[in-house]
């Protein structure tokens, strides 16, 4: 039977609050996702949060939620709305939010040959663009989003939200760049680089199987060093006057075109 | 000269912060636009702020802006952080902040055969996405974004910012939905409609210019009435569990082949 809990102070409820902020998430390995369609995606990947919390099971899916978590040994805990826009810091909150175990994997957990096309991001710096990677990588069904460097937090509940449930059925390795191409290199794997500062149209060029797509920070690209150290470096065409496209869409437009030309 | 502003109770400063609102915007007929970058590529569309507000003038470009407007007639006023912060509703705002008069335009001044492609969202709820569809809008050279029935406000802070300056070179239009099909129907071109209903892939369809490119609201897609109304209906494949992508990672990779097809 779920428990009921309605007061703030309440010791789980605080811990839970406090996974909102990186630092804590990283000392617990835990995170937080909201809304039913999110969590139902995670118990479809497999994934059951270790504590749910709930204000509203009137919704079919929500009630075999709760039933899941408890067969599972978790915890289901009954609150009120206003502790749950606590923890999601919306006023309008989802009513229903579920604390998981954090599931970072390393490179060499990765089979290279599960799949044709795997992203890379290089300190991707926007939550958003991060869940939108996600869902872009689990369309074009990548073998998993290789972040390099300082990125902002996968785990963080913006871009858990952007991933609409992607961060569940897309693997997630964080790497320093040094790492990554020790690893690529160390079997078959041709990397593509996005630059602005090559002529390569990216509609005239081979992409392999593995293809490892690259994508810089938003704001600056990626940094001469790991450009050069691409195999292929092509450019989207750009006829305006702004010169750049959302990181997230380059990445997206590119993905297609490998998933595309590798499907020829 | 500039005059400074210091006091929060400036009306100046009170209206500039009124124009976050949506209906202050409407009856105003204005709006604000943040950041050298985004000010920049507005001065380069020829499109001054009638008022500019700064705190920082020490690049250059800050300077020429000042000096920009008020060649123009404009108002340059110099202030404080804490108010470009209240302006801008950030912590950390930018240094530089421009109110400038809506341009909003009609169906009836856009000519068709000034571009090959043509966005066109409906029901378009983020204003992220929106602020993204203008830069990929910018990107191929589209004629005009079309925002149909209640649209999120493409003036809006968070837009405008998200668009990285596109609001300035992409011509943007709002009208119902019936209008759009009225004004499309009185000339040539071929309405694109991105759906999850059909079985047509992207990559086999014909794209002749003008082509319109239709997206649909991002959690229910496009209505049944408005998808018949497409000359064309096509998907992009889905090989992974959410089936679903971001609208605007989905406008872009449709935006892309269609301007690839079309060079070919």
């Amino acid at each position: 039977m779920p428990r009921q809990i309605t007061a703030y102070s309440n010791p789980l409820v605080k811990h839970a609050r406090d996974l909102r902020d990186r630092r804590r998430r990283r000392e617990a390995g835990q995170f937080l996702a909201e809304g039913l369609r999110i969590l139902s995606e995670a118990q479809e990947a497999g994934r059951l949060p270790r504590t749910l919390f709930f204000a509203d099971v009137s919704h079919p899916r929500a009630a075999a939620l709760v039933q899941a978590v408890e067969a599972a040994g978790g915890e289901a805990i009954e609150t009120t709305a206003d502790i749950l826009s606590k923890l999601s810091g919306k006023d309008n909150p989802q009513a229903i939010v579920g604390l998981f175990d954090d599931f970072g994997r390393s490179l060499d957990s990765l089979d290279r040959h599960a799949a044709s096309i795997w992203l890379v991001a290089e300190r991707l710096r926007d939550p958003g663009n991060l869940g939108t990677i996600l869902r872009t990588g689990d369309a074009v069904g990548a073998g998993g989003l290789i972040l390099l460097d300082e990125c902002v937090d996968p785990f963080s509940v913006e871009a858990v939200r952007a991933s609409m449930g992607a961060l569940f059925t897309v693997p997630v390795v964080r790497a320093s760049a040094d790492a990554f191409l020790v690893w690529l290199r160390a079997g078959p794997g041709t990397l593509v680089g996005l630059s602005l500062r090559t002529t390569h149209d990216y509609r005239a060029a081979d992409y392999p199987s593995p293809t490892f797509l690259l994508t810089g920070n938003e704001a600056q690209g990626l940094p001469e060093a790991l450009e050069a150290a691409c195999d292929i470096r092509v450019k989207l065409p750009m006829l305006g006057k702004a010169d750049s496209l959302n990181a997230a869409v380059a990445t997206a437009v590119m993905a297609y075109e490998v998933l595309a030309r590798q499907q020829a």
